[in-house]
């Protein structure tokens, strides 16, 4: 869109989910915050309410900004490749600092209660989605950011680098879940069956965080929302395909 | 297969893929069946163990059976596209009826035990993805093997069906493990956190499923596993997408 002429439009069904989505990732953030602080005494660092930074900064970090890490592609569609990818890399950077605050949190917490670490279901699949996220940052880094990997290379990654993208997204909401359900039965487990207001009001973070999965989950797997290569990127890629298809006998 | 000529061959990977994923499926009741039977005095029907029913139904149907039902088109590649449609419509339906039971078993152990229904995250993520679940397999059934719908419209209908399909089985796995992270807490709360051997065989059972998701998912998704289809219906679907083509202006 630098050359005068007029800019390429994305799909107008596209940018009203995105839309959603991000209201959505707004309105999760509101959710966590009205419970930490509302029924759970807010959130601060040197103190016994260190532990309130641990479900923040997951929401923050693990779906919010993960989740818009993976939707660049179908929001900047349009930009050069380049440029998006470092934006890319650089959101999935900024969630995983925030992710590590929030597990120092809950480490430091547990170890001024005298509380014992990763023996529950949520510590050990929040714990093996944050260690592979930053493994699939660095492997990410390395294919895509850095010039040694070849275009063969490249497009075998690619593929795999997607799918667990796309896993990893899923597991930390699934985590998130796991962790509601772990806060609501330490601390409420006598009124959590009558229905109080915090019991719901968490329960619908859940469905909320579900919600975000979902839609930011759609935009990515439609077929036809997927980022179009530019006219060079595509000139590039046919010399890719010759060459790979030289390389390797059909399956 | 059924002209004498050689029969077409799977991709090596897939058949070992899909190996993976049954023996997952298989060590995941196993597992099931171990936690009930060796921690939990067993499954019965008309007793104080009918609650253990809803564990095992919902992993043996809502997972094992739906998981299964997902791979029937990987599986089955080069038969034809209607027994093939009408196995994923069966596996499904019997998927559904396991289910059915395995929620009629905690809403009766409630009951007798004077437990309030519907209050916890679990069950609200659990009963939605059941009745979406159902509704998913009626809309199938509508769409795809009642003779009623056009081409055009089963075109369309394709991409949501199986969007909404992958995400009902994710959701599937997601309530297991708030379902499983519920259970300890109501039963073990008290050791849960010293690493006894009942915490760690549900925590396993917590990975085994989101591996068993993981495997199937991959299988799924990956594109040069799709079914290729047959010759007749390539001729069908050129058909099909001249009609469509001439139908709608392109995006």
């Amino acid at each position: 869109a630098m050359d005068g002429a007029p800019p390429p439009t994305s799909p107008t069904g596209l940018s009203a989910y995105v839309a959603v989505s991000q209201l959505l990732g707004l309105t999760l953030l509101a959710t966590t915050g009205a419970w930490l602080g509302r029924y759970r005494g807010g959130v601060a660092w040197h103190s016994p309410l260190q532990f309130n930074a641990h479900p923040l900064c997951m929401v923050l970090g693990m779906v919010f900004l993960q989740g818009d890490a993976l939707l660049v592609y179908r929001v900047f569609r349009h930009e050069a490749k380049r440029s998006t990818k470092a934006l890319h890399a650089l959101l999935h950077g900024l969630a995983l600092v925030i992710a590590l605050v929030g597990i120092i949190a809950v480490f430091e917490s547990h170890r001024t209660k005298g509380i014992p670490d990763m023996y529950s279901l949520h510590s050990w699949c929040g714990m093996a989605t944050f260690v592979l996220y930053l493994l699939q940052w660095f492997l990410g880094c390395g294919f895509f950011l850095f010039p040694g990997a070849s275009f063969s290379l490249r497009g075998w990654y690619k593929p795999q680098h997607i799918f667990f993208g796309i896993t990893l997204f899923i597991l930390s909401i699934t985590s998130c879940l796991l962790g509601i359900t772990e806060m609501l039965l330490f601390k409420i487990s006598d009124s959590y069956s009558h229905f109080v207001p915090e019991g719901i009001l968490a329960n619908t973070l859940g469905v909320l965080l579900v919600a975000f999965g979902l839609v930011v989950g759609y935009v990515l797997t439609r077929e036809e929302w997927k980022r179009p290569p530019l006219a060079e990127e595509l000139a590039l890629s046919m010399d890719f395909k010759t060459l790979t298809e030289g390389e390797s006998p059909g399956g």
